[in-house]
């Protein structure tokens, strides 16, 4: 559905350190995140975490007006290390809500493509 | 994955009313929604509105604590009327941002999921 707006990649990256992390600890597992990931910081980066800023589906889509490459990145259970989010333009928080990595990820792409459709007065997100 | 914890009935109570009203307008979409799910409201009602209480996943468990028969309800693109969120017990909110009514609804069941699990210690939540 968003093909015709903008091209999204998803990546999937999750290692055997990563993994391992989860088990031992809220640092490690913070800290495992910030590793993996950091590599692909890069253009514009939004970090979902619980810390971030709570917006409307109408805020969320500006977003969309001065980037052309946005990279958002979702964290474990745990969140983010503070470290990681400083290096991010950006720190937006979905919910107050907890939700599983999965869930995150659907409400983030449902949201992008309700920011497109808001942006092009699609009648979608009504 | 929550039947031992709980029965859960998944209602999806749309008509040619609430189609209708949809395209007609705020009020009238509203109104819909009070007339379809005013029948439904017996034992503790939850209306999910972003107007109600944003609340974090631990405080969403303790909802199970004192009440054996719940019924949550989803609005429409618009939320509910006032009139309806006067009826039910508690308003809560999932999130700033708007959700479809499908995103809503898995954002729900995975809540009332990890809702049980924090209360009966399950590590799925973390």
């Amino acid at each position: 559905m968003i093909k015709r707006f903008a091209k999204i990649e998803d990546m999937v990256l999750f290692d055997k350190n990563v993994a391992q992390s989860q088990s031992k600890g809220e640092k490690e597992a913070k800290i495992s995140y910030t590793k993996i990931y950091e590599p692909f910081l890069k253009g514009f980066n939004i970090s979902l975490d619980v810390k971030g800023k709570k917006i409307d589906s109408f805020e969320f889509s500006k977003i969309f007006d001065d980037n052309a490459n946005i990279n958002f990145f979702i964290g474990g259970a745990y969140g983010f290390e503070d470290k990681f989010l400083k290096k991010t333009q950006r720190v937006i928080s979905l919910s107050n809500l907890t939700y599983a990595h999965k869930i995150a990820k659907v409400v983030l792409f449902e949201q992008i493509y309700r920011g497109f459709c808001i942006k092009s007065n699609h009648p979608y997100h009504k």
